[in-house]
């Protein structure tokens, strides 16, 4: 088969390697219908080492070719998607809703599991990990279809997270920093869950007016100082009660605690490039502040995910503005790393 | 009056200041019937340089002397409560449940306001602050309901935001960090709230007794690495749902992060005596643990506490183990920096 590996910062390749075979008895082997790069697939595209070859890509969705023999409630054609990442969807922590934590989990992107920017994938713990999609036929399904349903492997269900965790409600005010493709899908989230009024900082024109179609009441361009005075003027100086952050940064952090109100939430879902970061009297525990946020247990989400998007409710696929043969990997991180494309969605 | 003052780290005195009299017609003059000695006094009992001396005190519980012309709600002979930080109970973000982030609201222990460890106090803001003990006439009730009313100034209602922001519900392990009275008290509103395992680190056993009796099923006196694989091991190896941390110490919010479970919250009421602290991919995020806490709206919760003491539902006044005349503070101070009090009630 044909699969993405990184060589090292900015050497992303795709090259012929083994198709994938059932390993545990609670394998899948799925055939990718679409598969995309994440943002997150940019740190190391700016950061790693040379060294062994890296398989990439944690997004898909597909049709089932083979099933382990431990296997039973997914099989053989169903179209279904694989979250970022695979889970039992059994243990304690899958019954809480954290299936990130899951104790038969992990992820995808390493050499013993691979990537999914591939045309084929081997998912692990199949029947806990994959849901499939009803009804659809990936081919004849629309395009518009397939991505909407892909944004559920990961980024639309991130940004759901983030509103989810960060309790927005109606009647709340709602800033979500970060345009990309994490924070838009946060956007159209927070309006789902009917956020009175949603405050989008970002300073890219065309994602902004996505931003606004998904619901973003106010963009905010400016960054740091200048752009929590901005938010704290459109607050009538008393900030967000939710704050999404979907960057990573620490200057997108400083902003969050900048501009939220006592007693309010920041909810993260930018991975975090740092460790340490201020946390007392100053930035949250004055103001009663609660953090929150993590990598987003998008197996718990879901089910209802699929049925908003069968019933036209949601349409998170717009956040691809760009599609490409898998063959062409390379220039689609590029193209997003350059922020000429949004996201990209690869067609094996 | 009598009033204390603190000159420099270890140098509190009881001196003859003037009595207190309305400043603005939003205030009252109250005189005290109890007060005491926080925890949190001690950090500048440790730390205060040399210079002008502040008077001290942030608890009280007292009769009303005088009104000002614009207080309609308290009246004169009134028996009351003071929360520790005084707000208008009508803004934005009181009516939103944190009086301690009131816009008219604000802290005892400085100049303009004085301390309440005095013999008269001056209220401000007294509609919204102060809340009257109904039935109860502080000359005949006895000692134990007057020290479990002081409680609720302070000290059990830190206690109890710490375990009302953490979430603790029936079913939730809990660990309360801290033997302290705030400790002891988070884990007297966990066992209210319904938890179902409340496990108490501390290692002072006459201090833990009282915690078993105020629910603690089990108690950890190891720190550190010992502590949290003692926790882990009780919790097999999951962690705990909530963590209410009431030291604010960086160990202890090490130990907070190092047991509790993935999707759980760490909630702090212990003032944090460190601004930056680990909260990436490592201690909080990666897990999806939330961090919540800060300074208590004491005053949100009044009404319900005052009920609850008067049913005999709960009696935190257990955890004042001395009792002093107020000419005997500096005492009181010596006492609990020493360790060889919980807490001192203080009577004028």
């Amino acid at each position: 088969m044909r699969a993405t590996f990184m060589y090292s910062a900015g050497d992303v390749r795709v090259e012929t390697a083994p198709d994938p075979v059932i390993q545990q008895p609670t394998d899948a082997i799925v055939r990718t219908v679409l598969t995309c790069v994440c943002g997150s697939d940019l740190h190391p595209y700016h950061s790693m080492d040379p060294g062994a070859a890296n398989p990439m890509g944690h997004e898909l969705i597909g049709v089932v070719e083979e099933t382990g023999s431990a296997v039973t409630r997914i099989k053989k054609g169903d179209f279904v998607i694989a979250p970022f990442a695979f889970s039992d969807n059994t243990c304690v922590f899958c019954h809480e809703g954290f299936h990130t934590a899951c104790v038969h989990g992990g992820w995808y992107g390493s050499p013993e599991t691979g990537g999914l920017q591939a045309e084929l994938a081997r998912i692990p713990q199949a029947d806990g990990s994959l849901v499939v999609v009803p009804g659809v036929d990936p081919a004849t399904a629309g395009d518009s279809l397939l991505a909407s349903l892909l944004t559920l492997s990961d980024v639309y269900l991130t940004g759901y997270h983030a509103a989810h965790m960060g309790r927005v409600e109606a009647g709340k005010t709602v800033t979500v920093i970060g345009d990309g493709a994490v924070g838009l899908s946060a956007v159209l989230a927070a309006r789902q869950k009917g956020a009175e009024r949603i405050i989008l900082m970002g300073r890219h024109t065309s994602r902004t007016d996505l931003g606004r179609k998904f619901g973003a009441t106010d963009v905010v361009a400016e960054r740091g100082a200048d752009g929590i005075a901005q938010v704290m003027d459109l607050t009538r100086g008393e900030g967000s009660h939710v704050v999404l952050e979907a960057v990573g940064h620490m200057p997108a952090y400083e902003q969050a605690y900048g501009i939220v109100r006592p007693g309010g939430v920041i909810s993260r879902v930018g991975v975090p490039q740092y460790e340490d970061a201020p946390i007392g009297f100053g930035s949250l525990f004055g103001k009663n502040v609660t953090l929150t946020g993590g990598p987003a247990p998008v197996r718990a989400y879901l089910e209802d995910a699929i049925a908003q998007v069968l019933d036209g409710q949601i349409d998170p696929g717009k956040v691809f503005d760009v599609q490409l043969p898998l063959a062409e990997t390379g220039e689609a991180y590029r193209l997003m790393d350059s922020r000429k494309a949004l996201k990209v969605a690869l067609h094996p």
